[in-house]
């Protein structure tokens, strides 16, 4: 079985690992290069898109923020799972909102913005604070603003016009303005569907993000109402889109409810544990749903936190050294803030989980992984 | 890094997939056809054997009948783990012999038989039932007689004499004639031992033969005294070889006994187990070792039985809904008798296990898994 991914980035390569033993063979197109290649060894094919899409069993994706013209290729297929409905609401906050909305789960209240009269409108019909997110393209913390002050909306408009301005888009962009939700916690929940609707999910997974880019995912055993609701959550949200594949929401936590602040209709970095931590991982099971196979396990076999490496493609070797620790590298090049890789790490207890947490991050400069040793300490002291 | 492994089968694509993720990429040198390839795409390079060898970092091995042109060729790069003595070793039943006396492990009383008259000798010597094993290329049951009576020694010598007539071989073939052990049960240790010379091994693992070739597989909690004697010849073994990456002992228990029937300097299909079973896979294992980044736990996270897939290209995709069910197969064409895969399925205790295992049974076809309800059902009763 053949799987084509749009998208050549880690989560095809993932995808890729997790299926060779299922004899499902990915291939990925690369939509900035107009190519198609293998995600683990960058073998490149002689194929067009169209060809590629057709020679595919199944065609899939590992990022939303597919053109629209490729995105019609593949949905005219008749076999790109998820669809390409999914895909544009991962894609555009706007769609996202209104996909929210329709399957009835909480979210923060929003307007959308595409003028000045309307951010006027929006600040006068929401209060402050307000997070103000490009509607397309934004992601890991990209194209986000947050207005606190009534006199600093004027020089934020000014910041927001001229983002629009410069965003080179085929499609019109706009300013979802949302209020601030002061949360506890966030957490996501990644889980599948297959085509029948059958679900399975993970434990809800709790975050720390850095800068709006995901630093550490904890995976230890999730409150069993919090996890209801999520489930439910994501049960709605999967159902309205007829979903087949893995989906992440990922949430706000206000005391003991969640409000769901976006999707992902993919793989999902705060997954990435699922590798170490969970009976089948999430590359499998997305591929076991997109190709019709039986959904696996997602149960917690061991509590489990996974550590981003960001702009680094060295690590201590000594990690490995720690018991349960494992390295997961990209294969790409160095640059700034890039996602190079991910480390993850287990225990047979939350206690032991932390103790070895704290280790890994004793061999982790804090300049490099911000956050992680705090993170670990915090973990200790719940233990 | 690289690491260039001799042989370019299942073990190797298994080798290439738990390397990726330690950006250790694997290529393959298959022996038969002088090609070197990406073991899991089968993409071809336009490399000599010496070529590869010196582009690689590493150069290892996932079977122990490489020509010895082949292995010179590796051994001078001063980069082959295990070194050639090994490999070698594990290639001709005299030098594993001679390997095991001079470790002073315990192993089954032998003579080497090349003429009738030693023949005779042996038999005279040893006493019956003997088992005559061709010194090379002898595995999986091929070219291995058992010699009960007298009577029968005049044609079985007959059917030896022709098969080291008929024998390709470069080497000067021969017999060892073994005395034949009363087992109670086959057992295999799988361990990893790295150039400092640390060793970790992975629990006892339970192996059911049918017709010779490893049928299923059982890592369930080992007997400390039974773990400890195994660990003891294994660094025997390991040290002895100055051995460097994957190493399995396979063993005859009798009573609290164990004796060495034979090494295997590599990956071992008795460890596939560990793929879903322990903490650090033996595929990562070996390449940690070789690569000299520290050696990960061996640790038994889940009771895990292991099924191999001989000749089929197929198995019933239910048995994927089963929990902790994953299915391994090596993307080579269908041939009788030939591993085409395998199965793992683990349980949170050896009951759940047993239970699993007895359903996964039901859904495999005794005539193409002869044994697997058998050690299903004596496992449940066990449990």
């Amino acid at each position: 079985m053949q799987v084509l991914v749009m998208g050549a980035g880690q989560l095809a390569r993932m995808m890729a690992l997790a299926g060779a033993p299922l004899n499902v063979q990915v291939l990925a197109y690369d939509v900035n290069t107009d190519t198609v290649l293998h995600p683990v060894t960058q073998q490149q094919f002689p194929l067009t898109l169209a060809q590629a899409v057709a020679q595919a069993d199944v065609v899939s994706s590992e990022f939303e923020h597919i053109p629209y013209p490729v995105q019609d290729i593949c949905q005219q297929s008749g076999k790109f799972f998820p669809n390409s409905t999914a895909i544009k609401a991962g894609g555009d906050r706007r769609q996202e909102k209104q996909l929210l909305d329709a399957a009835g789960v909480a979210n923060a209240g929003y307007r959308i913005v595409t003028t000045e009269a309307e951010f006027l409108a929006a600040i006068a019909a929401l209060g402050l604070p307000l997070v103000l997110k490009s509607a397309l393209a934004g992601y890991d913390g990209k194209g986000q603003w947050r207005l606190k002050r009534t006199e600093d909306a004027a020089a934020i408009w000014a910041d927001i016009a001229s983002f629009m301005a410069d965003a080179d888009h085929t499609l019109p962009q706009a300013i979802v303005a949302e209020q601030f939700v002061r949360f506890d916690r966030e957490v996501s929940l990644v889980g599948a569907r297959n085509a029948k609707g059958d679900t399975v999910v993970y434990p809800l997974t709790e975050n720390h993000h850095v800068d709006g880019v995901l630093a550490v995912s904890l995976a230890i055993p999730a409150q069993q109402q919090l996890q209801q609701q999520a489930k439910q959550m994501f049960d709605a949200v999967a159902a309205r889109l007829d979903y087949v594949g893995v989906l992440a929401l990922e949430f706000f936590q206000v005391g003991d409810q969640l409000l769901v602040n976006e999707i992902a209709p993919r793989v999902h970095n705060s997954g990435h544990w699922t590798q170490q931590g969970s009976d089948t991982c999430q590359f499998e099971n997305h591929l076991r749903a997109v190709c019709g196979l039986p959904l696996g396990s997602t149960a917690l076999v061991r509590p489990t936190v996974m550590v981003n490496i960001l702009g680094e493609d060295q690590v201590d070797p000594a990690i490995l050294a720690l018991p349960s620790c494992h390295l997961h590298w990209y294969g790409k090049g160095k640059r700034a803030g890039r996602k190079m890789g991910h480390i993850n790490i287990c225990g047979n207890s939350v206690a032991e989980l932390a103790e070895r947490f704290v280790a890994l991050a004793q061999l982790l400069p804090a300049a490099q992984f911000p956050e992680v040793a705090e993170v670990a300490a915090k973990l200790q002291q719940q233990a």
